[in-house]
Protein backbone atom coordinates (compact mmCIF):
# COMPACT_ATOMS: atom_id res chain seq x y z
CA UNK A 1 0.00 0.00 0.00
CA UNK A 2 1.17 3.54 -0.83
CA UNK A 3 0.56 6.84 0.82
CA UNK A 4 0.31 9.95 -0.62
CA UNK A 5 -0.59 13.28 0.43
CA UNK A 6 -1.13 15.59 -2.87
CA UNK A 7 -3.74 16.00 -5.21
CA UNK A 8 -1.33 15.87 -7.66
CA UNK A 9 0.60 12.54 -6.34
CA UNK A 10 -3.17 10.75 -5.88
CA UNK A 11 -4.19 11.47 -9.35
CA UNK A 12 -0.72 10.63 -10.88
CA UNK A 13 -0.84 7.08 -8.43
CA UNK A 14 -4.20 6.45 -9.91
CA UNK A 15 -3.54 7.24 -13.76
CA UNK A 16 -2.27 4.53 -15.07
CA UNK A 17 -4.38 2.12 -14.14
CA UNK A 18 -7.51 4.24 -14.84
CA UNK A 19 -6.19 4.63 -18.17
CA UNK A 20 -6.25 0.53 -18.82
CA UNK A 21 -10.24 0.75 -17.78
CA UNK A 22 -9.83 -0.16 -14.12
CA UNK A 23 -12.64 0.86 -11.57
CA UNK A 24 -11.75 3.33 -8.85
CA UNK A 25 -13.21 3.05 -5.47
CA UNK A 26 -13.36 5.86 -2.55
CA UNK A 27 -13.57 4.83 0.73
CA UNK A 28 -13.61 8.25 2.88
CA UNK A 29 -12.59 8.25 6.36
CA UNK A 30 -11.94 10.59 9.35
CA UNK A 31 -9.35 8.03 10.03
CA UNK A 32 -9.29 6.54 13.97
CA UNK A 33 -10.55 3.73 11.80
CA UNK A 34 -12.90 0.79 13.25
CA UNK A 35 -14.24 -1.98 11.88
CA UNK A 36 -17.28 -0.25 10.86
CA UNK A 37 -14.36 1.90 8.41
CA UNK A 38 -12.76 -1.69 7.54
CA UNK A 39 -16.60 -3.22 6.54
CA UNK A 40 -16.44 -0.20 3.53
CA UNK A 41 -13.08 -0.88 2.80
CA UNK A 42 -13.36 -4.77 2.15
CA UNK A 43 -16.73 -4.19 0.19
CA UNK A 44 -15.26 -1.65 -1.80
CA UNK A 45 -12.49 -4.37 -2.44
CA UNK A 46 -14.83 -7.14 -3.47
CA UNK A 47 -16.56 -4.14 -6.18
CA UNK A 48 -13.72 -2.23 -7.74
CA UNK A 49 -10.24 -2.85 -8.98
CA UNK A 50 -8.10 0.07 -6.95
CA UNK A 51 -9.40 1.32 -3.42
CA UNK A 52 -8.48 4.19 -2.14
CA UNK A 53 -9.04 5.03 1.40
CA UNK A 54 -8.57 8.75 2.55
CA UNK A 55 -7.82 9.80 6.00
CA UNK A 56 -8.26 13.63 6.49
CA UNK A 57 -10.62 14.93 9.65
CA UNK A 58 -12.56 17.47 7.85
CA UNK A 59 -12.05 20.71 10.18
CA UNK A 60 -15.21 22.56 8.21
CA UNK A 61 -17.26 19.93 9.39
CA UNK A 62 -17.04 20.04 13.09
CA UNK A 63 -18.88 22.72 14.58
CA UNK A 64 -17.23 22.92 17.99
CA UNK A 65 -13.34 23.28 18.17
CA UNK A 66 -13.09 21.02 21.33
CA UNK A 67 -14.45 18.06 19.57
CA UNK A 68 -12.16 18.57 16.77
CA UNK A 69 -9.18 19.18 18.74
CA UNK A 70 -10.35 15.26 20.65
CA UNK A 71 -11.26 13.60 17.71
CA UNK A 72 -8.32 10.36 17.78
CA UNK A 73 -5.75 10.69 15.04
CA UNK A 74 -3.48 7.83 14.91
CA UNK A 75 -2.54 7.51 11.17
CA UNK A 76 0.01 4.72 11.82
CA UNK A 77 -2.07 2.40 13.31
CA UNK A 78 -4.98 3.30 10.40
CA UNK A 79 -2.52 2.41 7.90
CA UNK A 80 -1.81 -1.02 9.08
CA UNK A 81 -5.46 -1.90 9.45
CA UNK A 82 -5.89 -0.54 5.83
CA UNK A 83 -3.16 -2.67 4.11
CA UNK A 84 -5.09 -5.90 5.47
CA UNK A 85 -8.00 -5.27 4.27
CA UNK A 86 -6.49 -4.40 1.12
CA UNK A 87 -6.26 -0.87 0.33
CA UNK A 88 -4.20 -0.17 -2.82
CA UNK A 89 -3.91 3.98 -1.67
CA UNK A 90 -4.10 5.63 1.32
CA UNK A 91 -4.47 9.47 0.76
CA UNK A 92 -3.34 11.64 3.55
CA UNK A 93 -3.79 15.07 2.91
CA UNK A 94 -2.69 17.81 5.54
CA UNK A 95 -5.31 20.43 5.86
CA UNK A 96 -3.28 23.19 3.66
CA UNK A 97 -3.65 20.51 0.56
CA UNK A 98 -7.76 20.36 0.93
CA UNK A 99 -8.08 24.06 2.09
CA UNK A 100 -5.04 26.04 0.59
CA UNK A 101 -4.48 29.83 1.35
CA UNK A 102 -7.47 32.02 -0.81
CA UNK A 103 -10.22 28.68 -0.82
CA UNK A 104 -13.48 30.20 -0.73
CA UNK A 105 -15.68 27.76 -2.02
CA UNK A 106 -18.25 26.24 -0.16
CA UNK A 107 -21.20 23.51 -1.44
CA UNK A 108 -24.08 23.65 0.60
CA UNK A 109 -27.56 22.26 -0.24
CA UNK A 110 -30.60 22.88 1.27
CA UNK A 111 -34.43 21.93 2.75
CA UNK A 112 -35.03 19.39 5.55
CA UNK A 113 -32.40 16.64 4.66
CA UNK A 114 -29.61 19.13 5.87
CA UNK A 115 -31.61 21.31 8.25
CA UNK A 116 -33.01 18.78 10.69
CA UNK A 117 -31.60 16.31 12.97
CA UNK A 118 -27.52 16.43 12.88
CA UNK A 119 -28.40 19.61 10.74
CA UNK A 120 -30.30 21.60 13.72
CA UNK A 121 -27.42 19.96 16.41
CA UNK A 122 -24.55 20.71 14.62
CA UNK A 123 -25.62 23.83 13.26
CA UNK A 124 -25.56 24.81 9.92
CA UNK A 125 -21.77 24.70 8.97
CA UNK A 126 -22.12 21.13 9.86
CA UNK A 127 -23.34 19.57 6.85
CA UNK A 128 -21.87 22.32 4.62
CA UNK A 129 -18.45 21.00 5.72
CA UNK A 130 -19.60 17.58 4.14
CA UNK A 131 -21.03 18.67 1.14
CA UNK A 132 -17.88 20.87 0.27
CA UNK A 133 -15.23 18.38 1.33
CA UNK A 134 -16.93 15.41 0.07
CA UNK A 135 -17.31 17.00 -3.57
CA UNK A 136 -13.89 18.55 -3.07
CA UNK A 137 -12.73 14.66 -2.27
CA UNK A 138 -14.89 13.00 -5.41
CA UNK A 139 -12.76 15.54 -7.30
CA UNK A 140 -9.64 14.46 -6.40
CA UNK A 141 -10.01 10.59 -6.89
CA UNK A 142 -13.15 10.52 -9.61
CA UNK A 143 -13.57 6.84 -8.04
CA UNK A 144 -16.52 4.76 -9.90
CA UNK A 145 -18.26 4.16 -6.61
CA UNK A 146 -17.37 5.84 -2.96
CA UNK A 147 -18.80 3.72 0.74
CA UNK A 148 -20.23 5.59 3.11
CA UNK A 149 -21.56 3.69 6.22
CA UNK A 150 -25.11 3.86 7.29
CA UNK A 151 -24.54 4.40 11.04
CA UNK A 152 -24.41 7.90 9.52
CA UNK A 153 -28.01 8.01 7.45
CA UNK A 154 -28.07 11.65 7.02
CA UNK A 155 -24.97 12.53 5.97
CA UNK A 156 -25.29 8.96 3.64
CA UNK A 157 -28.77 10.27 2.46
CA UNK A 158 -27.14 14.11 1.96
CA UNK A 159 -24.05 12.50 -0.37
CA UNK A 160 -26.50 10.87 -2.42
CA UNK A 161 -28.60 14.32 -2.89
CA UNK A 162 -25.31 15.95 -3.64
CA UNK A 163 -24.03 13.88 -6.26
CA UNK A 164 -27.49 13.71 -7.84
CA UNK A 165 -27.91 17.77 -7.75
CA UNK A 166 -24.04 18.06 -9.23
CA UNK A 167 -24.14 15.69 -11.40
CA UNK A 168 -21.29 13.72 -9.83
CA UNK A 169 -20.73 10.68 -11.67
CA UNK A 170 -19.58 8.63 -8.49
CA UNK A 171 -22.58 5.56 -7.24
CA UNK A 172 -22.62 5.89 -3.60
CA UNK A 173 -23.10 2.66 -1.49
CA UNK A 174 -24.22 2.53 1.80
CA UNK A 175 -22.85 -0.09 3.70
CA UNK A 176 -24.98 -1.25 7.13
CA UNK A 177 -23.94 -0.49 10.27
CA UNK A 178 -21.24 -2.64 12.24
CA UNK A 179 -21.68 -3.08 15.75
CA UNK A 180 -20.31 -4.32 18.79
CA UNK A 181 -21.54 -7.74 20.30
CA UNK A 182 -23.70 -5.83 22.69
CA UNK A 183 -25.51 -3.99 19.65
CA UNK A 184 -23.37 -0.70 19.96
CA UNK A 185 -22.50 1.17 16.79
CA UNK A 186 -19.21 1.38 15.61
CA UNK A 187 -17.59 4.44 16.11
CA UNK A 188 -14.47 6.48 16.40
CA UNK A 189 -16.08 8.35 19.31
CA UNK A 190 -16.51 4.93 21.48
CA UNK A 191 -12.78 4.62 22.42
CA UNK A 192 -13.40 8.16 24.39
CA UNK A 193 -15.93 6.55 26.55
CA UNK A 194 -15.06 5.84 29.95
CA UNK A 195 -16.41 2.01 31.49
CA UNK A 196 -19.67 3.36 32.94
CA UNK A 197 -20.60 5.13 29.75
CA UNK A 198 -19.46 2.22 27.75
CA UNK A 199 -22.24 0.53 29.50
CA UNK A 200 -25.19 3.20 29.28
CA UNK A 201 -24.62 4.21 25.16
CA UNK A 202 -25.35 0.06 25.16
CA UNK A 203 -29.15 1.46 25.69
CA UNK A 204 -29.13 3.36 22.11
CA UNK A 205 -29.44 0.54 20.48
CA UNK A 206 -31.57 -1.34 22.82
CA UNK A 207 -34.00 1.47 22.22
CA UNK A 208 -33.36 1.07 17.99
CA UNK A 209 -33.84 -2.69 18.46
CA UNK A 210 -36.96 -2.42 20.79
CA UNK A 211 -38.62 -0.29 18.18
CA UNK A 212 -37.83 -3.09 15.45
CA UNK A 213 -39.35 -5.30 17.28
CA UNK A 214 -42.70 -3.51 17.65
CA UNK A 215 -42.52 -2.29 13.96
CA UNK A 216 -41.83 -6.50 13.49
CA UNK A 217 -44.79 -7.24 15.64
CA UNK A 218 -47.02 -4.62 13.58
CA UNK A 219 -47.04 -1.32 15.36
CA UNK A 220 -47.41 1.39 12.48
CA UNK A 221 -47.88 4.59 15.14
CA UNK A 222 -44.58 6.65 15.73
CA UNK A 223 -46.00 8.17 19.10
CA UNK A 224 -46.24 5.00 19.96
CA UNK A 225 -42.85 3.80 18.88
CA UNK A 226 -41.18 6.63 20.04
CA UNK A 227 -42.78 6.84 23.47
CA UNK A 228 -41.09 2.99 24.19
CA UNK A 229 -37.77 3.63 22.55
CA UNK A 230 -37.47 6.64 24.87
CA UNK A 231 -38.36 4.86 27.83
CA UNK A 232 -35.66 2.54 26.94
CA UNK A 233 -32.96 5.27 26.44
CA UNK A 234 -33.86 6.57 30.14
CA UNK A 235 -33.58 3.42 31.38
CA UNK A 236 -30.15 3.99 30.45
CA UNK A 237 -29.73 7.26 31.78
CA UNK A 238 -29.51 8.54 27.97
CA UNK A 239 -31.40 11.75 27.70
CA UNK A 240 -31.13 12.22 23.70
CA UNK A 241 -30.93 15.13 21.56
CA UNK A 242 -33.04 13.77 19.19
CA UNK A 243 -34.79 10.34 18.88
CA UNK A 244 -36.85 10.53 15.25
CA UNK A 245 -38.79 9.01 13.34
CA UNK A 246 -38.73 10.32 9.62
CA UNK A 247 -38.99 9.25 6.18
CA UNK A 248 -35.99 7.89 4.66
CA UNK A 249 -35.96 9.33 1.88
CA UNK A 250 -37.19 13.12 2.57
CA UNK A 251 -36.35 13.22 6.56
CA UNK A 252 -39.60 14.67 6.94
CA UNK A 253 -41.08 13.29 10.30
CA UNK A 254 -43.47 10.67 9.52
CA UNK A 255 -46.15 9.82 11.16
CA UNK A 256 -46.38 5.83 11.00
CA UNK A 257 -44.13 3.60 9.81
CA UNK A 258 -45.75 2.25 6.32
CA UNK A 259 -44.55 0.51 2.92
CA UNK A 260 -42.47 3.67 2.48
CA UNK A 261 -39.28 2.94 4.03
CA UNK A 262 -38.92 4.91 7.51
CA UNK A 263 -35.89 5.94 9.89
CA UNK A 264 -35.68 6.11 13.36
CA UNK A 265 -32.77 7.98 14.48
CA UNK A 266 -31.17 8.79 17.97
CA UNK A 267 -28.09 10.65 19.31
CA UNK A 268 -27.11 11.87 22.47
CA UNK A 269 -24.48 12.75 24.88
CA UNK A 270 -22.84 9.95 26.84
CA UNK A 271 -20.82 11.94 29.65
CA UNK A 272 -18.73 14.02 26.90
CA UNK A 273 -19.18 12.15 24.08
CA UNK A 274 -21.68 12.57 21.27
CA UNK A 275 -22.91 9.42 19.73
CA UNK A 276 -25.59 8.67 17.39
CA UNK A 277 -27.23 5.77 15.60
CA UNK A 278 -30.18 4.72 14.03
CA UNK A 279 -32.59 1.90 12.23
CA UNK A 280 -34.66 1.64 9.33
CA UNK A 281 -38.11 0.57 10.33
CA UNK A 282 -40.64 -0.67 8.06
CA UNK A 283 -43.91 -2.27 8.72
CA UNK A 284 -43.88 -6.30 7.75
CA UNK A 285 -45.68 -7.31 4.30
CA UNK A 286 -49.40 -8.19 6.00
CA UNK A 287 -49.69 -4.54 7.70
CA UNK A 288 -48.97 -2.02 4.95
CA UNK B 1 -23.33 16.13 -35.27
CA UNK B 2 -25.96 15.16 -32.32
CA UNK B 3 -27.46 17.02 -30.34
CA UNK B 4 -28.81 14.97 -26.76
CA UNK B 5 -30.88 16.61 -24.23
CA UNK B 6 -29.93 14.10 -21.10
CA UNK B 7 -27.50 13.84 -19.09
CA UNK B 8 -27.36 9.90 -19.47
CA UNK B 9 -27.65 10.59 -23.10
CA UNK B 10 -24.84 12.90 -23.18
CA UNK B 11 -22.19 10.65 -20.62
CA UNK B 12 -23.45 7.31 -23.23
CA UNK B 13 -22.25 9.17 -26.30
CA UNK B 14 -19.13 10.11 -25.13
CA UNK B 15 -17.95 6.62 -23.18
CA UNK B 16 -16.92 4.95 -26.01
CA UNK B 17 -14.05 7.78 -26.99
CA UNK B 18 -13.57 8.42 -23.21
CA UNK B 19 -12.78 4.78 -22.75
CA UNK B 20 -10.19 4.86 -25.61
CA UNK B 21 -8.42 7.50 -24.19
CA UNK B 22 -9.77 10.57 -26.21
CA UNK B 23 -9.88 13.74 -24.57
CA UNK B 24 -13.10 15.94 -24.60
CA UNK B 25 -13.77 19.48 -24.33
CA UNK B 26 -16.47 21.58 -23.22
CA UNK B 27 -17.47 24.66 -24.50
CA UNK B 28 -20.42 26.41 -22.71
CA UNK B 29 -22.90 28.54 -23.60
CA UNK B 30 -26.27 29.95 -23.38
CA UNK B 31 -26.73 29.66 -27.22
CA UNK B 32 -27.76 32.63 -29.41
CA UNK B 33 -24.21 31.62 -31.08
CA UNK B 34 -22.19 34.88 -32.56
CA UNK B 35 -18.35 34.38 -33.32
CA UNK B 36 -16.93 34.46 -29.95
CA UNK B 37 -18.51 31.48 -29.02
CA UNK B 38 -17.40 29.77 -32.74
CA UNK B 39 -13.90 30.86 -31.95
CA UNK B 40 -14.16 29.03 -28.31
CA UNK B 41 -15.31 25.59 -30.73
CA UNK B 42 -12.52 26.62 -33.03
CA UNK B 43 -9.76 26.18 -30.21
CA UNK B 44 -11.38 23.85 -29.00
CA UNK B 45 -11.47 21.61 -32.02
CA UNK B 46 -7.90 22.06 -32.27
CA UNK B 47 -6.78 20.89 -28.65
CA UNK B 48 -9.35 17.80 -28.19
CA UNK B 49 -10.61 14.76 -29.50
CA UNK B 50 -14.41 15.35 -28.60
CA UNK B 51 -16.11 18.57 -28.78
CA UNK B 52 -19.05 19.07 -26.86
CA UNK B 53 -21.12 22.51 -27.06
CA UNK B 54 -23.63 22.87 -24.30
CA UNK B 55 -26.48 25.45 -24.79
CA UNK B 56 -28.22 26.34 -21.95
CA UNK B 57 -29.76 29.96 -21.02
CA UNK B 58 -29.38 29.05 -17.16
CA UNK B 59 -31.94 30.69 -15.30
CA UNK B 60 -29.82 31.01 -11.73
CA UNK B 61 -27.57 33.05 -12.98
CA UNK B 62 -30.06 35.82 -13.92
CA UNK B 63 -31.26 38.11 -11.50
CA UNK B 64 -33.37 39.49 -13.70
CA UNK B 65 -36.58 37.91 -14.81
CA UNK B 66 -37.16 40.66 -17.69
CA UNK B 67 -33.22 39.97 -18.59
CA UNK B 68 -33.68 36.18 -18.66
CA UNK B 69 -37.25 36.10 -20.75
CA UNK B 70 -35.25 38.24 -23.35
CA UNK B 71 -32.47 36.41 -23.54
CA UNK B 72 -32.55 35.12 -27.42
CA UNK B 73 -32.81 31.87 -28.48
CA UNK B 74 -32.72 29.99 -31.25
CA UNK B 75 -31.76 26.18 -31.17
CA UNK B 76 -31.57 25.67 -35.18
CA UNK B 77 -29.49 28.47 -36.08
CA UNK B 78 -27.07 27.69 -33.05
CA UNK B 79 -26.86 23.74 -34.23
CA UNK B 80 -26.22 24.89 -38.14
CA UNK B 81 -23.18 26.98 -36.70
CA UNK B 82 -21.98 24.82 -34.43
CA UNK B 83 -21.72 22.32 -37.43
CA UNK B 84 -20.05 24.71 -39.27
CA UNK B 85 -16.76 24.79 -36.49
CA UNK B 86 -16.57 20.88 -35.99
CA UNK B 87 -18.56 20.88 -32.90
CA UNK B 88 -19.29 16.98 -32.22
CA UNK B 89 -22.19 17.15 -29.66
CA UNK B 90 -24.41 19.30 -28.90
CA UNK B 91 -25.83 19.36 -25.25
CA UNK B 92 -29.17 21.45 -24.96
CA UNK B 93 -31.07 19.97 -21.76
CA UNK B 94 -34.32 21.11 -21.06
CA UNK B 95 -34.20 23.20 -17.37
CA UNK B 96 -35.80 20.60 -15.80
CA UNK B 97 -33.01 17.96 -16.79
CA UNK B 98 -30.56 21.02 -15.21
CA UNK B 99 -32.53 21.80 -12.40
CA UNK B 100 -35.10 18.73 -11.37
CA UNK B 101 -38.00 19.00 -8.55
CA UNK B 102 -36.25 18.39 -5.41
CA UNK B 103 -32.62 20.42 -6.61
CA UNK B 104 -31.35 21.89 -3.81
CA UNK B 105 -27.51 22.08 -4.06
CA UNK B 106 -25.32 25.75 -4.33
CA UNK B 107 -21.48 25.93 -5.22
CA UNK B 108 -20.65 29.17 -3.86
CA UNK B 109 -17.53 31.36 -4.34
CA UNK B 110 -16.63 34.38 -1.46
CA UNK B 111 -14.44 37.27 -1.63
CA UNK B 112 -13.95 39.90 -4.35
CA UNK B 113 -13.58 38.00 -7.44
CA UNK B 114 -17.35 37.08 -7.13
CA UNK B 115 -18.44 39.81 -4.63
CA UNK B 116 -16.96 43.11 -6.72
CA UNK B 117 -18.29 44.76 -9.83
CA UNK B 118 -20.74 41.99 -11.82
CA UNK B 119 -21.45 40.63 -8.32
CA UNK B 120 -22.14 43.52 -7.29
CA UNK B 121 -23.96 44.81 -10.00
CA UNK B 122 -26.10 41.43 -10.69
CA UNK B 123 -26.45 40.39 -7.08
CA UNK B 124 -24.75 38.29 -5.11
CA UNK B 125 -26.78 35.32 -6.89
CA UNK B 126 -25.15 35.81 -10.18
CA UNK B 127 -21.79 34.11 -9.67
CA UNK B 128 -23.45 31.70 -7.63
CA UNK B 129 -26.19 30.59 -10.28
CA UNK B 130 -22.82 30.61 -12.66
CA UNK B 131 -20.27 28.42 -10.30
CA UNK B 132 -23.37 26.11 -9.71
CA UNK B 133 -24.03 25.35 -13.12
CA UNK B 134 -20.46 25.52 -14.26
CA UNK B 135 -19.83 22.58 -11.56
CA UNK B 136 -23.19 20.49 -13.06
CA UNK B 137 -21.69 21.13 -16.11
CA UNK B 138 -18.27 19.99 -15.61
CA UNK B 139 -19.98 17.41 -13.30
CA UNK B 140 -21.91 16.02 -16.87
CA UNK B 141 -19.47 16.29 -19.27
CA UNK B 142 -16.32 15.25 -17.35
CA UNK B 143 -14.32 16.75 -19.84
CA UNK B 144 -10.77 17.48 -19.98
CA UNK B 145 -10.70 20.66 -21.05
CA UNK B 146 -13.36 23.63 -21.15
CA UNK B 147 -13.21 27.12 -23.06
CA UNK B 148 -14.32 30.14 -21.80
CA UNK B 149 -14.06 33.69 -23.30
CA UNK B 150 -12.04 36.38 -22.18
CA UNK B 151 -15.19 38.86 -22.24
CA UNK B 152 -16.48 37.69 -19.51
CA UNK B 153 -13.44 38.16 -17.96
CA UNK B 154 -14.63 38.10 -14.25
CA UNK B 155 -16.53 34.93 -14.77
CA UNK B 156 -13.58 33.37 -16.11
CA UNK B 157 -11.28 34.11 -13.40
CA UNK B 158 -14.10 32.57 -11.00
CA UNK B 159 -14.59 29.61 -12.91
CA UNK B 160 -10.71 29.46 -12.51
CA UNK B 161 -11.28 30.01 -8.39
CA UNK B 162 -13.90 27.04 -8.61
CA UNK B 163 -12.01 24.17 -10.13
CA UNK B 164 -9.10 25.02 -8.06
CA UNK B 165 -10.99 24.99 -4.85
CA UNK B 166 -13.27 21.92 -5.59
CA UNK B 167 -10.55 20.19 -7.59
CA UNK B 168 -12.38 19.63 -10.21
CA UNK B 169 -10.17 17.91 -13.24
CA UNK B 170 -10.72 20.02 -15.84
CA UNK B 171 -8.29 22.70 -17.61
CA UNK B 172 -9.51 25.95 -17.98
CA UNK B 173 -8.98 27.62 -21.44
CA UNK B 174 -9.90 31.39 -21.22
CA UNK B 175 -9.79 32.60 -24.98
CA UNK B 176 -9.51 36.31 -26.70
CA UNK B 177 -12.57 38.45 -26.51
CA UNK B 178 -13.20 38.85 -30.38
CA UNK B 179 -14.22 42.02 -32.11
CA UNK B 180 -16.29 43.86 -34.26
CA UNK B 181 -14.67 45.46 -37.13
CA UNK B 182 -15.40 48.58 -34.81
CA UNK B 183 -13.75 46.72 -32.08
CA UNK B 184 -17.48 46.23 -29.68
CA UNK B 185 -16.87 42.84 -28.25
CA UNK B 186 -18.66 40.16 -29.45
CA UNK B 187 -22.33 39.30 -27.36
CA UNK B 188 -25.55 37.68 -27.88
CA UNK B 189 -27.07 40.84 -26.50
CA UNK B 190 -25.60 43.13 -29.27
CA UNK B 191 -28.66 41.99 -31.56
CA UNK B 192 -30.96 44.03 -29.15
CA UNK B 193 -29.21 47.61 -29.98
CA UNK B 194 -30.88 49.82 -32.19
CA UNK B 195 -28.43 51.58 -34.70
CA UNK B 196 -28.81 54.49 -32.55
CA UNK B 197 -27.65 52.25 -29.74
CA UNK B 198 -24.98 50.06 -31.63
CA UNK B 199 -23.05 53.17 -32.91
CA UNK B 200 -22.76 54.58 -28.71
CA UNK B 201 -21.74 50.73 -28.21
CA UNK B 202 -18.64 51.34 -29.66
CA UNK B 203 -17.37 53.72 -27.26
CA UNK B 204 -17.01 50.80 -24.46
CA UNK B 205 -14.11 49.59 -26.54
CA UNK B 206 -12.84 53.00 -27.18
CA UNK B 207 -12.43 53.69 -23.96
CA UNK B 208 -10.12 50.56 -23.01
CA UNK B 209 -8.54 51.18 -26.36
CA UNK B 210 -7.72 54.35 -25.13
CA UNK B 211 -6.16 53.21 -21.62
CA UNK B 212 -3.93 50.77 -23.61
CA UNK B 213 -2.52 53.82 -25.38
CA UNK B 214 -2.18 55.21 -22.73
CA UNK B 215 -0.14 52.15 -20.66
CA UNK B 216 2.11 51.40 -23.72
CA UNK B 217 3.11 55.06 -23.90
CA UNK B 218 4.02 54.78 -19.86
CA UNK B 219 1.13 55.88 -18.26
CA UNK B 220 0.81 53.68 -15.13
CA UNK B 221 -1.80 55.89 -12.55
CA UNK B 222 -4.90 54.24 -12.44
CA UNK B 223 -6.68 57.95 -11.74
CA UNK B 224 -5.23 59.49 -14.97
CA UNK B 225 -6.39 56.10 -17.22
CA UNK B 226 -10.06 56.21 -15.76
CA UNK B 227 -10.59 59.63 -15.36
CA UNK B 228 -9.10 59.43 -19.67
CA UNK B 229 -11.46 56.17 -20.11
CA UNK B 230 -14.67 58.00 -18.36
CA UNK B 231 -14.48 60.99 -20.40
CA UNK B 232 -13.92 59.02 -23.46
CA UNK B 233 -17.34 57.13 -22.35
CA UNK B 234 -18.97 60.16 -21.92
CA UNK B 235 -18.45 61.21 -25.45
CA UNK B 236 -20.58 58.56 -26.43
CA UNK B 237 -23.12 59.48 -23.66
CA UNK B 238 -22.26 56.25 -22.01
CA UNK B 239 -22.71 56.16 -18.41
CA UNK B 240 -20.96 53.26 -16.72
CA UNK B 241 -22.11 50.88 -13.97
CA UNK B 242 -19.00 50.10 -13.22
CA UNK B 243 -15.02 51.19 -14.89
CA UNK B 244 -12.69 49.57 -13.04
CA UNK B 245 -8.88 48.84 -12.62
CA UNK B 246 -8.28 45.83 -10.63
CA UNK B 247 -5.69 43.39 -10.30
CA UNK B 248 -6.10 40.48 -12.91
CA UNK B 249 -5.50 37.50 -10.39
CA UNK B 250 -7.73 39.15 -7.21
CA UNK B 251 -10.07 41.34 -8.52
CA UNK B 252 -9.18 44.06 -5.71
CA UNK B 253 -8.91 47.96 -7.15
CA UNK B 254 -5.24 48.32 -8.66
CA UNK B 255 -3.67 52.08 -8.11
CA UNK B 256 -1.25 51.41 -10.75
CA UNK B 257 -0.79 49.64 -13.35
CA UNK B 258 2.51 47.29 -12.89
CA UNK B 259 4.60 44.25 -13.67
CA UNK B 260 1.29 42.01 -12.39
CA UNK B 261 -1.36 42.05 -14.77
CA UNK B 262 -4.41 44.30 -14.62
CA UNK B 263 -7.82 44.60 -15.53
CA UNK B 264 -9.21 47.43 -17.17
CA UNK B 265 -13.15 46.02 -16.65
CA UNK B 266 -16.49 48.23 -17.65
CA UNK B 267 -19.90 47.62 -17.53
CA UNK B 268 -22.83 50.02 -19.09
CA UNK B 269 -26.37 50.07 -19.89
CA UNK B 270 -26.94 51.01 -23.69
CA UNK B 271 -31.03 51.68 -23.84
CA UNK B 272 -32.25 48.62 -22.64
CA UNK B 273 -29.24 46.40 -23.05
CA UNK B 274 -26.23 45.91 -20.65
CA UNK B 275 -22.71 45.15 -22.16
CA UNK B 276 -19.62 44.49 -20.53
CA UNK B 277 -16.21 44.58 -21.85
CA UNK B 278 -12.54 44.91 -20.58
CA UNK B 279 -8.97 44.93 -21.66
CA UNK B 280 -5.78 43.30 -19.80
CA UNK B 281 -3.46 46.77 -19.15
CA UNK B 282 0.54 46.29 -18.84
CA UNK B 283 3.16 48.45 -18.27
CA UNK B 284 5.46 48.03 -21.11
CA UNK B 285 9.01 46.32 -19.22
CA UNK B 286 10.46 49.93 -19.52
CA UNK B 287 8.83 51.32 -17.31
CA UNK B 288 8.28 48.73 -14.86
Amino acid sequence: MKTVRTVRDLRAALSTQRSAGASVALVPTMGALHDGHLELARRARAENDVVVMSVFVNPAQFDDPADLAAYPREEAADAELAVGVGVDLLFAPPAEEVYPPGFSAWVQLDGPIVLSLEGAQRGVGHFRGVTTVVTKLLGMAAPHRAYFGAKDAQQARVVRALVADLNIDTEIVTVPTVREPDGLAMSSRNRRLDPAERARAVGLFAALRRAQQMTSGGERRAEVILVEAGRILAEHRIAPEYLALVDADTFLPAGTVGARSALLLVAAQIGDTRLIDNVRLEAPPSVR
